[in-house]
């Protein structure tokens, strides 16, 4: 199976077009980018994990019902996925105040916030992903209202499956990010299904005993041992044998 | 009829205990503020003309059915409202692109929306009033879904009621600032009605046939003649005669 010419790059992956009509491959790259690209680096092995962790994630919400692009993975760096038209938003869950909510509405960072919240953030770079609410998302038509509804309740079933996987890794869901995109049925009906990736790039992960930091801002806050924590959450989750990617797990 | 005591002093009104339970005597300032405060200023009969302006918008809600505040002026600078309990929430009304949303979406000034726009900013001066959505409004108790509900449908009455105000006026209203207050009826039922103030010092209101300016923003970006603006706005309202105040309103 051979990828086809290059779609897409962006920060953290590259999009080939795939072997079938309606597919890409999704390259996981090394590279990090913090605070809208002022701040790079490349990780080495980070592209690995995130392209496993998110392969396993993704596989359990498909299995539970939720409907992902994820088709399967193809190697260390690469997975098969369906090509989907992008909603221009990105959906944040929150269970617990960190980053910009925390200095948004003056929270402590490690505050419980009094219930799940799902925020929208419009995807561009260039106005640094500006918060907006389901006013602006429907006057823009970036999302029907219908879309919308079926991002939070996909995004809260998501949050309640991945709090459990987490917390049964000894891991605290913090927060995390999911991106939809739009598939088309034979009668060219359209329905939205999770894109992108999850990992450790997307979440917000803290050891649920010391509340050290298992993600992205270890990168963002300077904290040093980026791809180890990452390597660390895919070794609580089962996926990684202590020494690196299991052989098991990597036959496909 | 006599104010009680002070119990509240803002940047552009002060209130006081009114002749009655339930009753507040609003008083309207001359004083200006932009910019979280960091800019200000004293306007000459600002607080006069606010005052009369605010009057005449108020009693025609009322007159159409959107419940305010809104008892009766009672001199000058000052009118009678109803006491409320205060939504921590300014509702925002846009229809024509300027001010903040401008700037988050990446807009010019002047652009026609795609449809009239209701965001919501949580009142907290030390946080610089966020914007904030519907998910951060119930998830913190701000108000319920009914009252955004509420919200959203009464702000789109004043919009259609107060846009067709100006149009006739040869004004275009580009967008306004409302705040709610919740009341209880004899059976401690909640219900939210229109508080504040309605006025220049709320509203972007642009010349329908020059854009010129006839609002805060003279004040914010030093355009100069801000009470003049405002003077003229009164006017074309048809609330002022041409010299000042007319008797025959006056009158109450």
């Amino acid at each position: 199976m051979s990828r086809g010419k290059k779609l897409y790059e962006g920060k953290a992956k590259i999009l080939y077009e795939g072997p079938e009509p309606g597919t890409l491959v999704a390259h996981f790259k090394d590279d990090a980018t913090a605070f809208n690209n002022k701040k790079r680096a490349t990780l080495e092995g980070k592209g690995v994990l995130n392209n496993r962790i998110s392969e396993f994630i993704m596989t359990q919400l498909n299995s539970i019902g939720v409907p992902t692009h994820f088709i399967r993975r193809l190697n260390m760096r690469e997975q098969l996925v369906r090509e989907v038209e992008i909603v221009p938003l990105e959906v944040v869950v929150r269970n617990v105040a960190a980053g910009s909510i925390a200095k948004r509405l003056g929270l402590e960072e490690g505050e419980a916030l009094p219930r799940s919240i799902v925020e929208f953030y419009y995807k561009n770079d260039a106005l640094e992903d500006p918060m907006v609410s389901e006013e602006h998302i429907t006057a823009f038509n970036w999302a029907t209202t219908q879309d919308i509804d079926d991002m939070l309740a996909m995004s809260l079933r998501v949050n309640d499956f991945m709090s459990g996987l987490f917390a049964g890794a000894g891991i605290r869901l913090v927060d995390f990010k999911l991106e939809y995109g739009r598939v088309y049925d034979q009668n060219d009906m359209p329905r939205l299904i999770l894109a992108d990736e999850i990992s450790p790039d997307s979440c917000r992960l803290w050891d649920i005993e010391t509340n050290e930091k298992m993600d992205k801002d270890r990168f963002r806050r300077d904290l040093g041992n980026v791809t180890e924590a990452y390597a660390e959450v895919a070794r609580r989750l089962g996926i990684m044998k202590e020494n690196g990617p299991s052989e098991a797990n990597e036959a496909k």
